[in-house]
């Protein structure tokens, strides 16, 4: 979810802090937040059995299976791509003998993820790669299918790299495939299993972070397995950012503030594609929108598309609401927070927490007020007030949802980069990061096409030939966006 | 002007036809068209010199020298990058010692872009790439201001090739860069002075058609000197297709048919570039828009941008307007024009002559009738009048006008790969077809920015470190689109 | 909320359901909804007094006030038309000697209303129209503050009939002016103390069913003073419907259901303002928009506004979301819901309950599964389920929030009716029902521009003459909308 | 085409400058203009007989029938409403005994509305309403159709008032209805003939200017039959204002300049209807819009819809564009036109030509450079060029057209509206102007939609009654727009 270049940023990690990462990896609804805590044993120190007297699972409470599996059955209603897949897969088992190992933020989608694999001949283990994003109902439903789960709600940091480990150290079970989010389990095996590698067929990789990661790794002649970057992918990028954003920025805005949007003035720093959705939603509901850019060739796209090319100290003092989307850090800084006028709301749709420079209004002159969950009042000594959403971290991720049909693309990437990553004859793919080929990428898009009764054109011999193509694609370079 | 690989078009060629050309080079507005002509004495008949003496042209007639020079000076206001070009090159003069042997559509703007390379150094021979597209009294204000210019309006097929011939046939002149437009140039030199390839340093290209053709050379291991494909270039390829098309339909649309678009139903086959700027424009305009596609991945973009995915067949009944912008050919056929409702208009937005049947409207049983220029009526037996326009050629080559300000975009691509080609060190370029560096893309947007009165935001040093980014750019990885 | 005639809807009445309320009367955020009841005693049984020792008012419980008084700053901030009605009203007093009773929402954006009046020389009495939407904080500060209120959150009939006589019914003080939101309160004048009305000098009305009420005893001969009707007054029409709706639509669905919008097919039944704000904003989130209409002027605008006119059995079977913006009732009834694909989602943004045959819905073979706060799967035998909101209530007042700008606009048209009515020459108003004069409708309308920083041009004395108009206004006839 | 209160203009007339109309009445398309005039001899001189030897009409020649017939039919095709009343009509002739005399433009759409009129029963002898409008060979056809026409292209003022003398001093026959537009031929009877009102039963008008005129005249007492003001008809206004300028402001702008609209900042005075269609093209097609109103319930519209409210004075250094639509006088001053940038391109799309003060332009320090036709180029000393187009009159009529749709709209208006004042009973109208009754501006819609293809809902029983409506409407209260 970043404007910009996403492979040459700095090193942006952790596991500990839900708001470093990026937030399409999220699938958690805002109403999981409220929901209540149950009992406080930790379940390292429970026994846990499912109904078949499996246990080789650790999670909160397998009694919450049926309410997970609830949840599951109506997710694979909105993910009918990987349902589509599955039913392919009733001949073939392209993941027959597969051994899959994942870190994933474990969802009711993720949890259609695993069982379309399993579907596909994949056996899975997995871990999750939040300490706090883990649905536990969804867990205990699939620990009730027969998941090897290891994940739950609330873990501690020990909690998050033992559950990993009980993923990857089985005797008698070691993975030739990684479906990784972030790179910790990455990490963790090259750390603590590195002969490991010499099995495993490869890696795809969905977060901004982990693939940063990987070309690290591949620069420094440090890879040693073929991976695969489907954050990358056209269909991807343009649902995580364009899409999805172009809707989040209005609902985000809209549950925290009940802002009006129609003629307000807003900024937004940054025009790639999360600033080009922020910024034509926002004009289409009457909102007067100006944009900053560092790229000229973005810059110039903002002025075609209508809007003032400004620099933030222009308008900073008149605007209504600034929304940061550049991937940068210090984006808005103290000085610009001081100029702006009571009432301004300031939100972050960008990347991890570091577009707003928050820690400088931690100072004793300035008070903050709580108003709402995600809401602070920051208020000057002369009683100006600037509203800050969810402090500074993403907006999109904080305080809104990521709609099932985005989720659904980026799952089914993940399990197409699979099955190819899996099934490539020798010699296609060297120890090095590739983009999901543009033919799979096509598929994905393909798969989801009958969600809006749309009905694509095929190609007659004569025209396939005219233009040089195969008539079932790619019909792109891989380039292309 | 396509929507789709341009790599991977069969050869498409000719300068015969001003319907073979891609639209995106042309500068002519439509009522140069209608200007008289003049005295009817070939060009290569008449001893013409120049007020101070020179005669090393051939055009159509000197006097006409000063209606040229307004012509250019009032070009000069609108294409602010090139004068700024000239401006920085007071001190250094980067095509010092370029001999550039040009083939292009000579306008004015195309004087524009001359008079920068003489400004930069460069010696300049120059003739026009097609028969028709020649503005004589540019010409001849080329010629008075002593630039060997061998061009005018409505050349023989002889002719054209014997004013390439006179650019680069010269006793004690030898080019050293080639800037083409269509591949002609390119080509007369291969066959007839292959040697001259020895001291050339570079060819900058612009059409698809060129381009295609150095590709073509490239694969087959002939090309001899690096090459410089401009036609793809983000801006150019931005410009030239959304933005430029977004306008044009409407233009052209209109300055035929005097269509009223609000409630019109209108199915855009090809959602590319053009096919997204067309459909934008009628959306707003309160038009019901369909389209077609072959490509998913542009398809799941049509759907999410809201309009129907539907195959031609399904609304070829009830639309009132037909746009083709895929790059294809036979997407109208004759099956589909006998399908279409009385009145319906049927336009080709996308490439060449090829998207609509034309050839399958001439039987016997339907009835041509001219309406306007650039409007005929097909007529059925029992009366159905289907209106097509240009005769299935580029709507806005032949219906619209290009904006100076696109073909200033173009014009500054190409003297930067002139500058680019002629300075780049020894190695840095190949015997291959390059693309513009990002670097240089991103200038040519710059140059640009001023007249929108745009304002670019400058990374702190901070930032760019945090980006790992130059703050000069480039700012984005070359397959950024 | 009604898309049509208000005027001639048939009675649609009770304070008792919160439901049948237009929703623009709602300035209840939904938070407010999850606050805890306090204790369970009857106001009517408790004995409180503010500090000042002043005991005329019955409310939940006084010491709430200072948390209240908070709540009214915050409104004020958001109301700058009123606060600057206060400013001018620091010379003169336009209401000095007026005795308002009112019965409105009691809410902080009514208490900002009900300070400005007394600011302005008024005094008041007030009870709540709405057993349900009183903000017992802001209760408790305007009874700290002074004023003698009546209402509390949760009233029963009783209690609701019994505030309004604490309100009227009162030794030593007789009413001059009514502001009324519903008509209950003029209803119980008429029936009790008819005789008041010879000192009532006006009544001012904001409710589509008031008015409608006024406009039935007006045309029986029987209202026996001026009325002022606001309701329909064009700016408030205008903010209230288009401008309010557009944004309601997305952000209502959004919380109920976290649609995604792009791509979504989508029927809106009926294009007065409401259908207008509800299909501009879904077309711009990238839906497909359907529309149907009874009124040919309406339908032929929904065309050239791009969206295809079709009749609802056409489109049901296809679409995935049914908005209803009719003002009627049973425009979608079983026979539709049965036709509906599965996970359709079904609201009314248009008026009362009735659109929305919901009681065709509670048969045996279906089942009904609460999934949300406000959110009903019904699920027919074969599985299919289809998605109510707000059981068919409206969905703007159920799942959305209304602007303090919007109320801001309704509350300043109040105002300035009270004061035309107080303040009008004997024989300007007779017992009939009036608009806003023209000139005070603009008044309310320039209060809130400096809100969006919007300078206006004024006349000069020559264009004025030229016009035929008052350099002041008004500058439209009364029927210019 | 005004922003305001159209009756309260001050008088605007005169047949002899076109520019002094409305644009509303135009149906010319350009390339008219560029048809060679034949032979010199005025009409007046020849005798013409058509093929049955009737001679009672004076056109140019009638030889020109066939031509002009084949324009009507063509016209016939997109006027379908008014070939729907003639099929109504087949039984009935609601027109039977009418003797309509006509003063309007004479194009092929008046030549479909004439045979209309006939078709249901009516005799008609018609005039031009303006000196150049005539297309001859439309004259040509009508008279050899039998209509009593006089009219051609380029009449003096003497003729102008001969040929409406014509029309109606006839022995033996005496108009009962005037159809007139402008107010020419309703003022010529006044002053000539006033005893023929006797046997008049009414007259439609449907100009601004005559319109205006009908309000003196009932003002003053001196109105003596009942009069039908179709101009401010719900459909005609939003067609003519609206929907039509959205188009034309764009058609205008790009056939005159050919200037590109993305990224250039424009300022639109008045936001009325006209202001309202131009602001929404332009800001579709990636304009930065400015607005300026003087009412400030127009400009809180313009607020919501995104435009940035100004005076005059702050863009106007900035802006590439000035667009009038007040439908005021002296709006763009000389004051402005000196601030205005290099390249600054300044329109009217309001009203008469009254709204840029051209003639402060015509000063010896400026210098005029005609370009293209319509366009000036306006130079000051310091070289600085302001584009100037139509010499300040209405864009939309010199540099644009009106779409057959919208005139087909007006034309059955004016149909309808004859019919309505023919059969009304006594007493129903009496000596005053009138609206057209809502039922019959619905019925105009109605028979339109077919055009779009558009499905109309119908009121079941239960639901009319509900509503308290006739299931054939009126839909809505008279001033519902």
């Amino acid at each position: 979810m970043i404007s910009g270049n996403p492979f040459f940023l700095p090193f942006i990690g952790g596991h500990k802090e839900p708001t470093s990462l990026p937030q399409i990896h999220l699938s958690i609804s805002l109403t999981l937040f409220l929901s209540l805590s149950d009992d406080e044993t930790s379940p390292r120190d429970k026994q846990q059995k499912n109904s078949k007297g499996n246990s080789d699972f650790c999670i909160k409470n397998i009694k919450q299976a049926d309410f997970g599996r609830r949840e599951i059955e109506i997710a694979e209603q909105e993910m009918p791509a990987l349902m589509a897949l599955r039913k392919r897969a009733q001949g073939e088992k392209p993941l027959a003998g597969a051994k899959v190992v994942g870190c994933t933020h474990i969802t009711a989608q993720t949890a259609v993820l695993m069982e379309t694999l399993a579907a596909l001949g994949a056996q899975c283990r997995w871990a999750a790669c939040n300490i706090y994003s883990t649905q536990n109902e969804v867990a205990a439903a699939l620990a009730e299918g027969g998941f090897s789960v290891f994940a739950w709600k609330g873990e501690s940091e020990d909690d998050f790299w033992w559950c990993i480990d009980r993923c990857v150290n089985l005797e008698g079970w070691q993975p030739n495939m990684i479906l990784d989010d972030g790179g910790d389990l990455t990490h963790w095996i090259y750390k603590k299993y590195p002969n490991m590698f010499k099995k495993i067929k490869g890696i795809v990789e969905e977060s901004v972070t982990g693939v940063h990661r990987l070309y690290q790794l591949s620069k420094a002649g440090k890879l040693c397995v073929p991976a695969m970057n489907v954050n990358d992918s056209v269909t991807k990028q343009k649902f995580d950012n364009l899409y999805c954003c172009r809707e989040s920025i209005l609902d985000g805005l809209k549950r925290t503030t009940d802002v009006m949007f129609g003629g307000k003035q807003v900024v937004v720093c940054g025009y790639g594609e999360v600033g080009k959705g922020c910024c034509a939603a926002l004009k289409a509901m009457g909102s007067i929108v100006y944009v900053t850019e560092i790229d000229p060739i973005c810059a110039l796209q903002a002025c075609m598309d209508g809007f003032r090319l400004v620099k933030l100290s222009e308008v900073i003092r008149q605007v209504d609401i600034v929304i940061t989307c550049t991937g940068n850090k210090n984006v808005v800084v103290r000085d610009y927070l001081d100029r702006m006028k009571n009432g301004c709301i300031v939100c972050n749709m960008g990347h991890s927490n570091t577009e707003i420079d928050v820690a400088s209004l931690r100072t004793p002159e300035l008070t903050w007020e709580r108003v709402r969950s995600q809401v602070d009042h920051v208020i000057w000594p002369d009683g100006k007030r600037i509203v800050l959403l969810a402090e500074g971290r993403l907006l999109n991720l904080s305080c809104s949802t990521v709609p099932t049909f985005v989720l659904s693309i980026t799952a089914t990437t993940q399990a197409l980069a699979l099955i190819e990553l899996y099934n490539a004859p020798e010699g296609r793919y060297k120890q090095d990061v590739y983009l999901l080929p543009k033919k799979m990428d096509e598929y994905v898009a393909s798969l989801h096409l009958p969600t809006f009764d749309a009905h694509l054109t095929e190609l007659t011999d004569e025209q396939a030939k005219y233009l040089g193509l195969n008539k079932n694609g790619p019909f792109k370079p891989n380039y292309y966006r």
